[in-house]
């Protein structure tokens, strides 16, 4: 079939991979006909955003949606059917067939190409009483206004989060910002696995400087409640149960991709349905993106589970080009994430040691500390970075960066110097911006890389 | 001569290049004897934190002082001669020949390595009255002192910074904070020459926000004093004289080669001494570093001339490893640098339109306004990028960025994708950092790299 002529093209999940897609399809091709079903209640949201409305930083819902479902259909005429869950893909008969979550009919769609978006759901421990009422996920926006609307009810005083990852630790600010006492409880030896213990460190000064009480290696056994309503948790080995009026489950996410296995879709080892770099499964006429699928590891060359937003965002639009007929790839990803912890900014990419070693790699690490400014400028802070590189090729592996709020945007050159697979001896020549007020006249980007790059030889 | 036996290395000039170098080299070999001749009253100092120690956001004129001459010599074992000022270079004989500036006093000091790290002189426009006490250069920190002391004891009421480059906007900020009427005089058309006038478009409402009067395509003709002292300054064409009670000269430097010339080393088209990728002169025992060199721009791949302090530290530091028998190279620059223009940050990396255009680029441009964060997240604030990229090969030339604080790293990962020749739709496929408090879930870098790569088709 012409690419010119009228195509159909349906999209199953209406979040940043099939909202991107459509959008970028229906503007390049509006006469095309795209079909979103989305089985919630929101399209299109931020999710990254939710600690930040349940603290009451963000005022308003309405702020963590980019774009409604009533925008998609009158200012970019995608076809977007909120309330439908696609239940079954055929592709021989290449047929999605959808139903109305709350009426329980069913429509048959017809696709040309298919994009699937179907995200990744939230982890929930095995565990008595999960189900209570005050346990929650933290997803999507139904899941932000329940938190909220909770804390406003019940104003409980002390709180569990389960979890020491991103989700745990951003919701850990947030409740402490709602004046609720916390526990965190973590099943492995540290927080915010596999990242190294000099950047976990300071993050475990800042979680203590905020009265966050964290409890490593802490496996949760039951959680108890009272007339339907959680009251505290209880942890193998410990004595007796915690308090808690509210619990968040931060203990991972799993790729959505039950209606691609059943379709027979390749699934890959981390579970997550297998594109290549044209965002195209293993089927010709069905793409995917965002969280239900696995990307390519720029630094290992292998695949990976890293489920974020900017990708998301990326496979729609490398998927869209594809399907209108053009030429795009999505090159991979290095493994770059940030993230606020209180008044701690923690940033990473590539490996870590723990990746590298389990990697089979033979690496080297260095920890420098720096500080954000010149030395003698007012104000800045203290960074502390953490390289990994490779003994043979004195390749950089993976940085890791905590400190005040530059350790953001600090960790972007290392994550350019992995997608161009730089040696350390080389990011240190880097020509990065230089003036009092923002840096010491060596940027620590390219002094830790100095550094590390002394111990290659 | 064997690398491992006792050898003489002198150094002329001890501000970043030579004392990086210096330093390296005695660490490395103890027992080598290193000689530095420094005219001045300084070595190793931050002139880049001059303007934020004469707005007093720096205190002390010490902590501008990075190590003092004496903890060279004590702690680091390099034998500096403050006050000498080297006058001929001898290559036949291997012979420095230095001068005591204030005795009068001359020492042949032999080599068999030399490097120069002699810096550049302000330059000074040759009109009437510049060398009235009032009208100051801004090079070192003698010249800091003097600006200081001045305003203290005179507290001029109005001063006029003639340039509107780096320096004459930072001394502008300076003089602003002592709260000094100024007006800026520039020769160009616009301030910030070569930017592009998106960029400098911000810089000037930020100066006229902070009451600078700038004064275009204006050239001064005459400096006027009262008893020696700077009073007023014309104006070509201008009516009458502008008052004047101090006046900062922000109008460039040259690099300071005279004893090079005069030794016969190749000066190249910039008029600073020509060196390869190891530093070295056309003299094999020669090296030369910072502010007196031209550099390779891995942009044009031509030569350039950019004096700025990273590089300079590199530059020793590469000619030290090289003199001590390993192997070292700079790779060049790619014209990276920030400024704070009161409240406004302003950054750039490669070739401004400008430069394109003058270099013979087929060049697309494009100007993209963002938020720092995203825009749900309070706080954070705009940014304007503008990039240039090659229109056959889709190349990035070169980016600037004015807004908050950010401008300054956001540079950082464009200076990295030009080091390595990187093409506008793999920008624009980066990994890079996301959270809400630090970035839109696209970061700008990315999206301007994307919005350009559309303009290439």
């Amino acid at each position: 079939m012409s690419r010119d002529s009228k195509m159909q093209i349906v999209v199953i999940g209406g979040d940043a991979a099939g909202m991107s897609f459509a959008s970028k399809v229906k503007r390049e091709k509006p006469d095309w006909n795209v079909v979103v079903f989305e089985r919630g209640e929101h399209v299109s949201y931020a999710a990254c955003g939710i600690p930040y409305f349940v603290s009451r930083e963000v005022h308003s819902l309405k702020d963590l949606q980019v774009i409604t479902a009533d925008q998609f259909r009158e200012k970019r005429g995608v076809d977007v059917r909120m309330g439908w869950e696609a239940i079954e893909i055929d592709r021989d008969t290449k047929i999605v067939i959808a139903r109305d979550v709350s009426t329980g009919e069913e429509v048959r769609q017809g696709y040309d190409n298919l994009m699937i978006g179907t995200g990744a759901n939230a982890v929930k421990p095995p565990v008595d009483g999960i189900d209570l009422e005050g346990v929650f996920t933290v997803r999507n926006l139904s899941d932000a206004k329940r938190i909220h609307e909770f804390i406003d009810e019940h104003t409980p005083q002390a709180g569990v989060i389960i979890g020491g990852g991103y989700i745990g630790l951003e919701m850990a600010e947030a409740l402490t910002q709602r004046e609720i006492d916390l526990h965190l409880i973590e099943m492995l030896p540290q927080v915010l696995n596999p990242m190294d213990e000099p950047i976990t460190e300071k993050v475990m000064k800042e979680l203590d400087r905020h009265n966050v009480d964290v409890r490593l290696d802490s496996k949760v056994s039951a959680i108890h409640g009272k007339n339907g309503k959680v009251t505290s948790i209880s942890i193998e080995g410990a004595p007796e149960p915690i308090p808690a009026g509210i619990v968040i489950l931060g203990s991972g996410v799993r790729p959505n991709t039950q209606l691609a296995e059943q379709a027979g879709l390749t699934i890959g080892e981390f579970g997550g349905i297998r594109v290549d770099a044209h965002q195209r499964t293993n089927d010709p006429d069905i793409y995917a993106g965002g969280d239900c699928v696995e990307q390519h590891h720029i630094v290992t060359g292998k695949p990976t589970y890293i489920p974020l937003g900017p990708a998301a965002n990326k496979h729609g639009r490398v998927a869209a080009v594809n399907v209108l007929g053009g030429e795009a790839e999505f090159p991979g990803v290095v493994g770059t994430a940030v993230m606020k912890v209180f008044g701690l900014t923690v940033s990473r990419t590539g490996l870590t040691t723990y990746q590298a070693k389990k990697g089979g790699f033979d690496f080297i690490e260095q920890t420098i500390q720096s500080r954000e400014r010149a030395g003698y400028y007012p104000g800045g802070r203290k960074l502390t970075l953490h390289l990994v590189g490779e003994k043979k090729t004195g390749k950089l592996l993976g940085a890791q960066i905590a400190g005040g709020e530059t350790a953001a945007k600090r960790i972007d050159p290392y994550a350019v110097a992995l997608h161009n697979h730089m040696k350390l001896p080389d990011i240190a020549m880097l020509d990065l911006s230089y003036a009092p007020p923002y840096s010491p006249v060596l940027d620590p980007v390219g002094v830790a890389a100095q550094v590390a790059a002394n111990k290659l030889t």
